[in-house]
């Protein structure tokens, strides 16, 4: 089995949730605060937090602190390792149906001889 | 912001647990009875019907049941929303990108005017 990846974990965790989600989608227009990312989505403060400390111990987000204001920005390859997992996932499915082709081509061939 | 989509929380909640993503692996190459995939990890076999549960839940992985025997397969399409996710994120950065680009482009015209 493959070897274990906490790095993917954590980002699988920081992306399974529809509002971290959107914070990325958003980020990824242009960095924000973090007040600007409350406002239009109506989550309290805390909560907007909350996930901006998830999204950024999983290195998808970067932040700074200029006085009292945190702006927040996306840290794009951060996703390559998913990318990579998703490639490898394909890879080993594709490789199989390969195999079954050849199979299927060595059983056809071998009928018609 | 970007609409819901329960489905993804599903699939990335799936997909944040290394025990989960070895079995989808493994299931990549083959087919396989529960059975044989308890063995090799050494995990008892309610902690991997639990995680089948999970896998299957999200729609990653299909079961069958003859007898007594439970037999499990990937779907590998069920990942495609995941990496349609990933294609949306990237292109919205890339536009960023582009635009900061053409921005650059026309702050050094406008200076060498």
């Amino acid at each position: 089995m493959a070897k274990h990846h906490p790095e993917l974990s954590l980002l699988f965790h920081a992306l399974a949730d529809s509002t971290r989600r959107s914070i990325l989608a958003r980020l990824s227009e242009r960095p924000a605060r973090v007040t600007d990312l409350s406002e239009p989505t109506g989550l309290r403060l805390p909560t907007v937090m909350r996930h901006i400390a998830v999204l950024e111990e999983a290195g998808l987000i970067a932040t700074s602190k200029d006085g009292r204001v945190r702006t927040c920005a996306i840290v794009p390859e951060a996703l390559e390792p998913v990318r990579t997992w998703l490639d490898e996932q394909r890879a080993t499915w594709e490789a199989r149906l390969g195999r079954l082709d050849a199979f299927a081509m060595k059983a056809m061939r071998e009928r018609s001889e």
